[in-house]
Order: C-alpha cells, then sequence, then structure tokens
C-alpha cells in the first residue's frame, strides 16, 4: 500500500469520526473518497456506524460501485450514492451521505435552504431538492439501485448539497476535509435557519454576492485547517476518556433573492 | 440456569442501558422481555432505574404479573403493562415502556405521530392513542391494575407503539434488539416530526407503502447489527470513563394519507 | 457534631450536586435545608457554585437569615427567601431556588405552569406568580431584604412552588430529597410544556384529580428512593471521570381546569 | 516578561478556553485583552480555535492591529474588530467576537436583544445592530479592513455588545472576567428569549430601571467571582477527562420601554 493511500486511510477513517462526533451522523450515514491512486475507484467502509470506522475499515469500490474484491464483511446498502457521483463529478473528492437531525424541518417541509451566516454559505445557493417517489414511486426509501443514485446525481447537478425529502442529505466536497467543513457548517446553518423561522418568517439570508464571496472561505487553508484541528481534538479527547459525545447539526435549501438589495424575505416553500 | 437465559438476560441489561443511554429512558420507565425458555413468563428489572439495570436484577413473573418467587427487593408498579402486552400478542417478545421528552410534545395535544424519515417507520402506521381517564376516571396515571394494562393492550391492537396521553409510550418488539431499535427511533422521529411543526403545517410524511416498506428495515439484521454495535459502544464508553451520558428521543402516531399521491397535508389533531 | 447533622450535611450537599447536574441551576441557585436538630435555622452553603458545594461549606443561620457566627466567607445575598419560607412554613423543610433554562418562558410571558404528565403534578395545581416590581418597584431583581423575602414567602402560600417573574422559581419540600424531585420533574414538565405548546395551543393537562393523586407519588419512597439512586449514581461517575455534565431542566404554573371534564383547554396567560 | 504580563495571559487563555466551552464559541471567534503594559497594544491568540489556546499563543498587536514583531504563526484575519473598539473605547479592556447559536435567530431576523432575566441585563439596552452590507455592499462577511472595524466601533457606540446582522455578536467588558461574564449571560439570554418568543409574543423585559440596577450585578466581584470559579472547574474538568465537552448559548438587542409601568410588549423588529 503506498504512503498516500495509508495517510489518505487515516484521513478519511478520522473524517467519519468527526461528522459523527460533530452530530452530523448516528448509526448510519457514511463518508468516502475518491480513491488516491485511481480514479475510477472510491474508499467507503464496510457497514458499521461512522464513529467505529478505522483505517482497516475500508472497501475499495469501481466507479459502478462493485466491490474490487470480495470484501468478507458486510457493506453499505446506499453505495451508489457515492459511486454516481463521482462518476458524474470529476472534480468531487469526497462525498458525506447523513440524516443529521437539524435538516430534518426542512425535509419534512420542503423548504429551502438559506445560509443565514457567513459560514453557511458553504451550502452553496439554493441547493436542489430530490423525492425518490418522483422517479421511482413507493420504495423503503433506501438509495441501492445504480439508476437511482443517477437520478440522485443528475439532482445535485453542479451544485455542494442536494436535499433528499424524506431522508436525508449528501453532500460533495473537492477534498476529504472540504466535505466534512461543509456537511458541519451547512448543518449548523440549517440548526440556526429553524430556531430563527421559529420566531419569524422574514429571514435575513445571504445575498448571492455575499453566499459566492463567503463560501470561497472554506476553499482557503485557514479556515479548513483550523476546524479540523478543532474537531479531531474533540475526537481524541473523546477516545481517550472513551466518553459520550452528545452530537446536534443540519442544513438546506437557499433561493437567490430576487433583488440583490432585498435578500430578505418570507420563506418559501417548495412548490410541489 | 441455562445458557441461554443467561445470555438472555445479559442482553436485556443492555437494552435497558442502551435506553437510557439514548435517552428514551431517565429514571423511570423499563424494558422487558418474554422469557425464552417459558413464554408464560417474562423478566422485569427489580424497581431502579435502567440505566443501572445489571442482570442480576431481573425478576421472573408469570403471565398475570405476579413474580414466581418472593423477589424480597422492590418492584416496579407498572409490571401489568408488560404481562398484559404479552397476553394478548403471542409475538412480541419484548416491550419498552417510556416517557420520552421528544414524545411530550404529541402526547400533551394529541397530535398523530408521522413518519418523516425512512427510520421513523418502525413506529408503524398511525399508532394509536390511549386515555385511561377514559375508562378509569381520575387516576394517579399508573397502569397498575390487571384491567388497566388488559385495556392498554387492547388499544396497542396489532400496532407496535401505543401512545398513552398525558403519560409516555410503549413499544412492543418481536425481539429485544427489535424492540430497542422501534424505541429509539420512533423517538428520533418524533423530535424531528415536532421540530417540523414549529416552522410549518404541511409535513410530508411517508405515504402507507414507504412506511410499509420502509418498516421491514428493521427486520434485517444488517441496520439491527450495526446501530445496535454503535449503541454498545457508546454504553461501553461512558461505563469506561463513568461520566453522565445527556439524553434526548421521542416518537407518536401516524394518519394514513387518505390518497396515496397526497401523502402530504395539514397536521390532524386527534378528535375528543 | 451530632451524627444526624453530618449525615444531614451530606444530603444537602448531594442535593446541590444533583440539581447543578440535572440542570436545574449553573452557577446561581442554591438548596438550603431547615437545621435537624433547630428547627428555627437552617443550612445554606457559603457563596459558591451549587456544583461545587461540599459538606464542609454550610453555614447555619437564624430563622432571620443572620449567621449564628461570623462564617469569615463570602455568603449568598438572597438568604431571605430561604429563612421567611422556613419561618412561613413548618412543614417545610427544604427549599430550592433557581433560574432554570426550561422555565425562562414561562417566566418571560407570564403563562401558567401545567402538569402535562404525571410526573409534572409535583408542580402542583396552579403555583402563583409573584412579581418583585408590584411591592418593591424597579430594584436589581435579587430579593435581599427581609421584606422581599417575606412577601415571596406569602405569594408562595401553601403551594410547593412560585415563579418569579424576570426572574426564576423557588420550590419547596417536606424533605431534601422531597424538594430535589420537585425541583427536577417540574423543570421537566415545563420543557416538555413549552415544547407542546410550540405545535398547539390546546393542551391536555392533567385534571385537578390526576394532579392531586399524581402529586402524592413525590410523597412515596419508592419513586423518590429511584431517583435519587439515579441522580446519585450520575453525580458519581461524573466526579470520577472529572468530566463536565451538561444541563437541562423546567416547570411553572398550573391552573385548574374549571370543569372536571374538560382539563383539555387553550392555554391561559396571566393577566396583568 | 513581568509577572503581570505571565498572569494576564494565563487569565486570557482561560477566558478563550471557558467561552469555547460555555458554547458561546466553537472553532471560530475570539477573546482579547489590552496589553496590561501598554494601553496602545492588545493581546489576540494565533490563529486557532479558542477551546485549544494557550498562555503560550498570543500574539501582541498595536493599535492599529499590526503585530509588534514577526509572530511566525497564522493570524486571525478579523483583529481589527478587537484594535478599532480598544481605540474608540478607552475604558474597554477585553473583547470578545463569536458566533454563538444562542443569537443567530436574533441576527437573521433582526429581532432586538431584551433582558428577560437579571443576568441578561449584562447585555444591556437596547445593544445596536451593525450591518457591514450597508456601508460596503457585498463582502465575505469578515471583518478584515480597518474601516470595516472601525464602522463596527462606531456602531457599537457606547454600549457593551453590538449585533453583527447575518454575522455574529462582538462584547466588550472592563475585564477580561467582565467580558466572559457579559459573553456567557447575554448569550443565556438571547436563547431564553428565543424560546419564549416561540410561545407568545407578549414578552415580559426588565424595564430600564431594573436592566440598569441588574446590570450592575457584573461589576461587582461576588457574582464575578462564584461564576468564574465554576466555569474555571468546568474547564478543568474537562482537561482532565479529555473529554468532549457539548455547548449551548446566546444574545441580542434590548429596546427600552416607552413607559417605565409597560415593559411588556410585542416583540419588534428592526426597521429595515
Amino acid at each position: 500500500m503506498s504512503n498516500t493511500l495509508i495517510e489518505a486511510r487515516r484521513e478519511l477513517a478520522l473524517a467519519n469520526r468527526i461528522v459523527a462526533n460533530e452530530g452530523v451522523i448516528d448509526a448510519f450515514g457514511h463518508v468516502s473518497m475518491r480513491h488516491p491512486d485511481n480514479p475510477n475507484s472510491y474508499l467507503l467502509s464496510r457497514s458499521r456506524a461512522p464513529e467505529l470506522v478505522t483505517s482497516e475499515d475500508f472497501i475499495e469500490y469501481d466507479i459502478n460501485s462493485q466491490p474490487l474484491r470480495d470484501p468478507g464483511v458486510g457493506q453499505y446498502s446506499e453505495r451508489v450514492i457515492h459511486g454516481e457521483i463521482y462518476k458524474a463529478r470529476p472534480e468531487v473528492n469526497s462525498v458525506c451521505h447523513h440524516h443529521c437531525p437539524a435538516f430534518m424541518p426542512l425535509l419534512a417541509t420542503g423548504t429551502d435552504y438559506m445560509p443565514i451566516f457567513h459560514l453557511g454559505a458553504v451550502g452553496g445557493i439554493r441547493p436542489p431538492f430530490w423525492d425518490q417517489r418522483d422517479e421511482f414511486g413507493d420504495t423503503n426509501m433506501l438509495v441501492v439501485k445504480p439508476e437511482e443514485g443517477a437520478s440522485l446525481a443528475r439532482a445535485l447537478g453542479k451544485h455542494w448539497m442536494v436535499l433528499m425529502m424524506r431522508h436525508g442529505v449528501t453532500v460533495a466536497g473537492t477534498s476529504v476535509r472540504d466535505c466534512v467543513f461543509r456537511s458541519v457548517y451547512s448543518a449548523r446553518n440549517a440548526e440556526y435557519q429553524v430556531r430563527a423561522m421559529n420566531i419569524g418568517s422574514d429571514i435575513a439570508t445571504l445575498s448571492p454576492g455575499e453566499t459566492n464571496l463567503a463560501g470561497q472561505i472554506s476553499a482557503k487553508t485557514t479556515g479548513l485547517t483550523r476546524s479540523w484541528e478543532y474537531w479531531s481534538m474533540r475526537v481524541a479527547n473523546k477516545d481517550h476518556s472513551a466518553a459520550d459525545g452528545s452530537a446536534k447539526p443540519a442544513s438546506s435549501k437557499a433561493k437567490p433573492a430576487r433583488s440583490k438589495t432585498k435578500p430578505k424575505r418570507a420563506v418559501r416553500k417548495r412548490r410541489r
């Protein structure tokens, strides 16, 4: 195994534990990365809660989400979410799928995600919704068939986040750290947005210009480095004490203001 | 004591600690199992907080909730909840009674439980309400008489969850792990449903078809195994550090949509 | 020092730490007990956060809230809350004053406390409000003068809890454990009531008959013993790991339903 | 290095960790202090999460927010927030900038902060709002240019807190402990205010007279000492167990009641 790969596996294991520790993921959900040496394959843990994942747990999948060799262990059923996005988006190198509590109010009401503070800009402008029922009718809601994964990837389009009605969220990133940063801060923003909506329907969202400018923060190493050090410390402290860690989180779908001067407006619901 | 029984007691003790650690239960509430060797009896802890229960704490009760021998320790007063459900439902092998905070808003307003994401389907379609006052007038709200337990079991009917107005929830399962899984994820769903209702009255609940299909997830070992490993690890970590664990949770009553194509609808309150 | 007194001090120190650990109290607030050997005096900690209080920290006060001897350390400024209640209510043997977050929405809106589940009955039927401004005009909101404490005690009357507008709550009990039980579960109930009010104005409160019957639960040793063992374990685990403990809690003012058959009704605000 | 400076650095490091541990700050945000020996300079950590800051991490900046010597490490980009406030307000000796979740609903809706209990008075009467967009148009929302910092300092005026629309909060204090006390309790108050607004629009805020009187509490050493001891213990316990600490908090903008006799009124939104 190349040193690059060893390091990549360590980073990905830590990413799994960070998103769990920060409350984005519980027993379900997963974080993957494109293989550092082979862009037509990706690494994803065997079937287990992300908080338990170690660098030994990763299985290598081809771009069609088939394991390169018999893993001999249980596999996540929803891995096509990852494979189909890697297929459609060459610049994406990491994917996180989760059911973060903070997003649930948006997913259960079809409410657009709105960046309400600078860090929430990582969710992008008006991230799209996807409803498995539209194309596939009644299912058990799991995204397991290649065509289901491909449909989700089409809905994602050029965005960094897609909201899955009555299910969860899928986040993409240019790197593992970018993906984790987007996952955590879009979840924080969704949490705050929902709490803001509880006291008023006029939400002062970032303007499209502000969203674009603030969204570039996560591309800079300063913010990524500072937050990664912080989240890693929190994981390490927890491991050390082997203590339980409570979690929170959130994110949704930003609708750009019609006019640059009126980014504050009533919350709109998804037309259906 | 048979090896089966020893193992069963260990599993049940862990189940008690898991539901406590995941915030479904605090000082009150309890989890029982049908006796593995004798379907006409069941195991329930002596009177103590579930988080403290060990495999030494279980008392064997007959189907009428009488101890097979003098236990010499304090007993839960509400054990007829368990006995009467085992009597009425041969396929039920585990029962959990709790007062999870997440359900309280539903129980205090008579609001139907709605599965709003796939894992919430374990609460089933339109779980029934039961109000002790209807049949028994003013009481101290505890279910202690055999006829009170039998009334509750009738209300449960063929469902897996019954909502007790101004009191709590009782959950049934085909096994201890199934019962724990239903208890935790119905509570998570109730939490999310309430938060969703805070920002809109149009809740996009699972359709009956989706609920049926997604509800079968918990019957498969994959999800049960993954979550059980996760929750067990959280209990073990806490024991190791002997640190306090904060808790959350919840669940309620799903009303099936009139039409398969319109599962999104305004929240209805219980007619009374 | 008598063995009774030594034991009483230990119990009171633990009570302070329990209410802190259960989120009823943070850096401010306090729990006292009537002196076991002298009903005209009471024990209250020197000025420090309740979570830090040990059995060495208690100062003995006479019924006028003057220390029996120069304590040589900082004292709580609001001790007349305790002294004036002991003076007015011979059957009260413990008092807890707190600013629990769960109650704040009720205290900031003048909303009546309603028992919405059996354990919430410990808050009693329609606990009264008290507003320092009514009698004393603009103050710094602290209850420091004997006449302020006496006014509060009059408002408490024969109840077990008084809600202090824009300030906090004071709870009385027949024993330290009774006072702690009432403090914790009234806080839990307030938390649930507020969350229920977020999704509907029709709250299904306990009827007066149910409240009276369920309110007697805390007088029985079973519930007190089970919860005390649980809360003590949580304090002990935390001490052992020396880990931080997050906290929550709450409680308020129950208005008895006009008619026994209609205890469900819209929430009423305090007339002012 | 003088003993005063050594002690000041220790105090400031602890302040950083306290505001993080109490949930006011996560990976971002910072606390500074005016240099104890040189009023024209101030101390601020190098770029890292406040929870990780030690007394070795501080960089000395001149009043124009330039480092006195090449620090050789990453620096916070928003340090002009601190420098410009020290320049404008000689009596301010400590500044905290944060994005506390509790404030987000106010910052996203332009809702005034209201002190709803005595400790919330530390946020002062009607703390002002500042919107970077008003003067600088679309930005990435970070306050990095001297003129941006100066604009913010003008908005702060003679208040102790300024609310930054779609961004966060900046708090000033006469000392590090005063600043921490104001930061924590204004955040607690914002949390409670938002929860109160969820159940009613009539909020019983402190009157201007009560706010002035209660606001002086933090100037007294009793409350500062008691809370500092408590918060320090919580940091120390966490360090000892190296366990993760969950966090909460909040604050906003108090509008003085028109009339002393009617401090209770409907919440007003910022005119825009």
